[in-house]
């Protein structure tokens, strides 16, 4: 099978060190998956690593002048680097560890957003430092409070529409090559008379979805801090899902089962791969469960 | 003719607008080269962004606990997704305009260095920022007096021994795809018991040169801020170098022609191309001779 297994938060980590014992660790389970043979691509967020990055050089340049405010989606492509070597190199000496004879490359994703997505008219995704109102309400660009922590600059989160780098990856993978990729969502950049990049950032279940989708994958799986996605979460009734079809899905959506910008936008990435194809498999679950998950007997699995 | 263009400070920047209109205009040179049906890889430095990514970490720490120190080697590799996603972005704008039917990609690149080099005894190579002597000295790593300007830290600059990626560049290559990689001189790691990232820096054509000849190119060019090498520079009989033989370069290198981190190892890396292989070639240039240093007219090309 041609699986993309999206990480979550906790796959990575913020300080270099810790991120790196967390890499070692997600590797080990990768390592199972891929010495079964299956063709497995590797994305990633980067949350917490793009809002580190913005954070330093907006920091640093208070301090020091020969440091410049460095845009979103710079930031973003450093993260790219930086997530993209820690897997790489952790894989790397799971693989030799465990005689899988298999190269890693981490490739810098660029994905297309559409200009006129309704997400720039409206951005909700909060990012970098805490303000004051008084001091956000100066920046001139959108900014929101966020969870009474304080004011936050917030920008837009964009569908993807194509992966720019999908028949690399392809490429990569019919060679054989255990690829990472589209980590964080990707680069957003639009078409305006040329590819520009864009302050934005882009679900990374979403940018998943899509490249599952361009490159024809056969499970697209979403790793996160759960085994199951559930029903009537936090009841008394609270039920994991196991085997759903996407009008079950639709039901549990429209009962507003799934919570924003958690449960819910998974459920609409993988909902949104098996739809788009024959025989396809969508599965939701923790790292722990993953490789069970691979062979269908545990997680949340989402098909026509 | 396959060709690794390895590319100066110039085609690039710091402040990320001025790099950005950098990398758009070394774009309009690269795509003359890759329209006359070459198969071109593109290398890069990053002395300047890795400093500065670093320096950001450095400073912005001082002011905010949640930003962590940022080792060398993951700043290495936030440089190249930050440089590889500006000079793809301009390179693929490029081609569009051009009507070259062509896809970029930007890897990651990891390049092994000997954990016994002799550099991690004696590091040379100045980065960040500059502190006073007293600073310097408590830091409990080595530092350096540099030009007057103050002390910084010094790190080791390793040979490079071998492109973890190069099977996959090279099935990049081969499937038609212009390939930016070895950014930096690559991501510098050891093989120690597993690879492990180092503190340190590979020079960028010391790592080009290494990959020219792993990947098996026709062709290394070295692009500069100046046309050709010189002899007895700075003299009344200041002369250009057009072709010249391994012999005459050994010459002189003998006869100290070079300055050491400049022309030097420039050349160096160009005689250890052309001495691994048959009629390779190596060009030293500037990237408006590039076109036709190519076609060898001009440059100083280095042969058998």
């Amino acid at each position: 099978m041609r699986i993309v297994i999206a990480l979550g938060g906790n796959a990575l980590g913020i300080d270099p060190k810790i991120q790196k014992q967390n890499t070692d660790l997600t590797a080990k389970y990768l390592a199972k998956i891929i010495k079964m043979g299956h063709e497995v691509i590797i994305t990633h967020g980067n949350g917490p690593q793009v809002g580190l990055i913005n954070l330093a050089f907006e920091e640093g340049s208070k301090n020091n002048k020969n440091i410049y405010m460095m845009p979103l989606s710079e930031c973003g492509a450093m993260s790219q680097g930086y997530i993209g070597y820690h897997l790489s190199n952790s894989l790397l000496n799971e693989f030799n560890k465990n005689d899988i004879r298999k190269n890693v490359v981490s490739v810098n994703t660029n994905v297309l957003v559409d200009k006129d997505d309704d997400a720039f008219k409206n951005p909700t995704k909060p990012i970098g430092s805490f303000y004051s109102k008084e001091e956000a309400l100066k920046f001139g660009c959108p900014v929101k409070e966020d969870s009474g922590r304080g004011w936050r600059r917030v920008v837009a989160s964009p569908r993807p529409q194509s992966i720019l780098e999908k028949a690399e990856i392809e490429t990569l993978i019919k060679s054989g090559f255990v690829v990472i990729c589209c980590g964080g969502g990707g680069t957003p950049v639009i078409y305006d008379n040329g590819y520009k990049g864009v302050d934005a950032v882009i679900d990374k279940d979403f940018a998943s979805s899509k490249l599952a989708t361009e490159i024809d994958a056969d499970m697209l799986m979403i790793l996160t801090a759960v085994s199951n996605a559930k029903i009537n979460f936090g009841k008394e009734n609270e039920t994991d899902l196991k085997n759903v079809t996407l009008d079950e899905c639709n039901k549990y959506l429209l009962g507003e089962e799934f919570k924003n910008g958690s449960m819910k936008p998974k459920v609409i990435a993988c909902m949104d791969f098996v739809k788009n194809g024959e025989n396809k498999k969508a599965v939701i679950t923790d790292i722990e469960h993953a490789l069970d998950a691979v062979n269908l007997k545990e997680g949340t699995i989402i098909t026509k």
